[in-house]
């Protein structure tokens, strides 16, 4: 059980890190995207730092569903638990979310009319998620106590050189839809989004079983 | 005595680094109030890093009254001794301000008048409070030596996720009403700022004790 | 053959950092020059980090034919191996910038028209290379685990204080002339750049041998 | 002799780091000061990581004689050898300069006719350098392995909350007197702020043996 609140704040807190800080970006930018992306970009990478750093221990901080499920396919977690994991971590997303737009006096509940889709994108989302798994896979066999250095610079680098800024998280691209605001996601663009992560997803197991044997 | 001074000390340094920066950066930003807040947030998250590795063995590095409150709540500080930190941590944060202003050829005593008061700011304080306690309880229990670390990137990335740009620190509060620059805030809208970090602590020290039993 | 594979991987990883942010940072930045060579240098060291910390239990992770050069003359490293390191780290480079045009869209096959050809951007090769040697073999000498944060942040900072950006490395700077986008290389003005870097990766091993003995 | 010229190298990146990246980003930025001086402030630090951990092991890696001045006062470095110390900072400090000039294709040889005189300048350089021993010291003290993370940050920050953009170090100084960029000081202005960094880091001495007896 704590456990599951260990995903659910962390993964609540990741989404306030990636909506609100694009909110305020935005907001402040006056139009200069590069500066706003900067910001989210940082924001974002310092959240996860200090959310896997002090949840790692607990739950092993995935907030993440692609990550859930590498790990169900790499047998370190049972079944019935990843399927727990996944539920909080959307619904944590979700939380994150709203609470973002309760900040900023925005309405709380909205709908985001951000296209993203080109082939472009989707190439993208495999290879920031298959870059994620490979960095924590690596990390964990190589280094545990640097991965959430190591996870939080990788998704700050890879907000830039990756088309999509890399969501690379089921659970995010869900929460996403929900924000009408610069992170936001339309909703009918998501679910090729996440098929992208999970393709991703399962490429790193197959390869970190070669690489990190 | 030598805990009070550290206390000191930190807290005018962490001043110098807010109010500081803020003044420099608005100089520079020529209207481009994105790139002003991610100077400040950087040099905030530096000085804090600095402050609290050298003087955190000394005193603990509270800075903060929110943060003595909450060792205070969990009895891992005497009161007597909380109370006399909180006194030098709102001096120290005073002559902080006043010693940036020296520094810019401003005048030394000002009044802020920045207005912050939304429900959405309140709101931000709270959870930024309750972020900035969570992650302090949970790196001492996982990770002490990270700390530093920790309450660096926290506060740079809560600059931007936060709509107050996260103050989270009575002692702070307070002495930004000294200053209207950049970082101010109308004095008048101090007291619900410092009622709602106040909140936010003790709602970590309660999830504190579940999480991180 | 694990130890090819990690060569291919990071430099693959490499390229993709530098080539996708700079094409992203020039997309967004609307001529902000120096923003765009901010994000462009921040990505590089997130990229680096993570590549170098997970793939150097493996192979090293020189990613970098000055760098296996470097070891190969301190006989560190076998001279058939070196060559195979080299031949892959090329093939990497290119595959990873065929992979950034992917993501955005763009045209996979392209050769830069970018000049770099002043002989300040040859001395800044010759500096930048002669610096990252340095700096890795003092890390390795004095504080081997430090080695993927000293080679990301100096590659971060020497972005801004070489006239060249700081290539430093022959399989990086192959690899961008198959690029007409932010980070390119003309092709017909990689091979001086190359030579050069070689000069300053042979320098820093003569002085490596005096200052690190 | 070893540990003269890690103090020559180090005193020369530090400056290649410093003026080099002022320049560029100078060129790049377009009057936006504010990304200018962000550029060169992480730049700086970023040279300064890098610098601090290769070299110290080998001479202390104080590139200042501010520092070496320190040292002198707390009798943990002898007289004949701070002298020589401070020397070849000066000479390493000039000999940066040229090179980044070089790099840049600009005459070698300048003389900055940039104003930095103010009573706010000078209160800034006392607080910087009292500042930077501070750190130096309590880092020695408390955590030496984080000296260098130590240093980089707290002048990366210094930067932006002094209003003297912490020079902090009587042979940087001199050299950026030797440049008319974006990095230089008018000769004439350098004395006064070679006092103020030499009663920062006498009253530092002074402090620290209080603090971290």
């Amino acid at each position: 059980m704590q456990r599951l609140w260990a995903e659910f704040i962390g993964t609540a807190f990741l989404l306030i890190g990636v909506v609100g800080s694009g909110i305020m970006a935005e907001a402040l930018a006056g139009g200069n995207v590069a500066v706003a992306l900067l910001a989210n970009a940082i924001a974002t990478g310092c959240v996860l730092y200090a959310a896997i750093t002090i949840l790692g221990p607990i739950s092993g901080a995935h907030f993440n569903p692609a990550v859930t499920l590498a790990f169900a396919l790499r047998r370190e977690i049972e079944v019935p638990e990843a399927m727990a994991f996944v539920a909080v971590q959307i619904v944590g997303g979700a939380v994150g979310v709203w609470l973002a737009h309760l900040m900023f006096d925005l309405a709380i509940f909205q709908t985001s009319t951000t296209d993203r889709a080109s082939t472009g994108q989707w190439a993208a989302e495999v290879i920031a998620t298959f870059g994620l798994l490979t960095i924590i896979f690596g990390g964990l066999r190589h280094r545990p106590e640097a991965v959430p250095t190591l996870v939080a610079l990788y998704i700050t680098g890879a907000y830039w050189f990756t088309a999509s800024t890399s969501f690379a998280n089921p659970a995010v691209t869900i929460a996403r839809t929900l924000s009408d605001t610069f992170a936001g996601i339309n909703p009918a663009h998501a679910p090729m989004f996440i098929l992208c992560q999970i393709v991703g997803a399962v490429a790193a197991v197959w390869v970190a079983r070669k690489l990190f044997a």
